[in-house]
């Protein structure tokens, strides 16, 4: 995964679990695309500070996902009821039945998984 | 929810959050369904510090999901995705093609919250 993506998945998850600076510096960084400079002087902070504020904030947000791994989950989930969706689509244009079947055992081991 | 099964699924998404100690205190209370006096014996602390620890186990659990809402989100979709699934079931027997959209829309709509 592309590392901005990555991160805002990861801070979309994990992301209230840092403290408020931490939150106001990462998404500066992540979701405004401020550079390290934009920020630093905005923060009244040195680059290599907000540099560094990243970086701790990047390892605790995957410290989280390698205990938790709901990123990880989700994504494993979204791309299930993506083929779902997709089936939908094909059985209303093609009506092969064999397409429901596959919709039921998605939907299955998705339940089974949760 | 029942308090007990409440536990559990919180003990699911957060429990990697917790201490060894904690986790193992919290399993046999949770899962094994040991009383407080056992697990007082098994640790060698009062029954007193266990009630203690579990209290502490439920505050920290409780915390992170008000943060992160994970366990409310995962029940929402599970709930989504049995109703696809019973859809898909009807579907079988009826030939209904409303229930078609049906799927679509909720399929739909879960992506669109994921």
């Amino acid at each position: 995964m592309e590392e901005k993506l990555e991160q805002a998945y990861l801070y979309d998850f994990y992301g209230e679990l840092l403290n408020e600076h931490q939150r106001q510096v990462y998404e500066d960084f992540v979701f405004n695309d401020l550079s390290l400079g934009e920020i630093a002087s905005e923060e009244g902070i040195s680059r290599q500070g907000v540099a560094d504020l990243i970086k701790r904030c990047n390892k605790k947000l995957l410290d989280y996902e390698a205990k938790l791994h709901l990123v990880e989950k989700f994504m494993s989930i979204k791309s299930d009821i993506r083929r779902i969706h997709e089936l939908t689509n094909d059985f209303k244009k093609s009506h092969n039945e064999l397409l429901m079947n596959e919709i039921e055992a998605i939907s299955n081991q998705i339940l089974e998984e949760l």
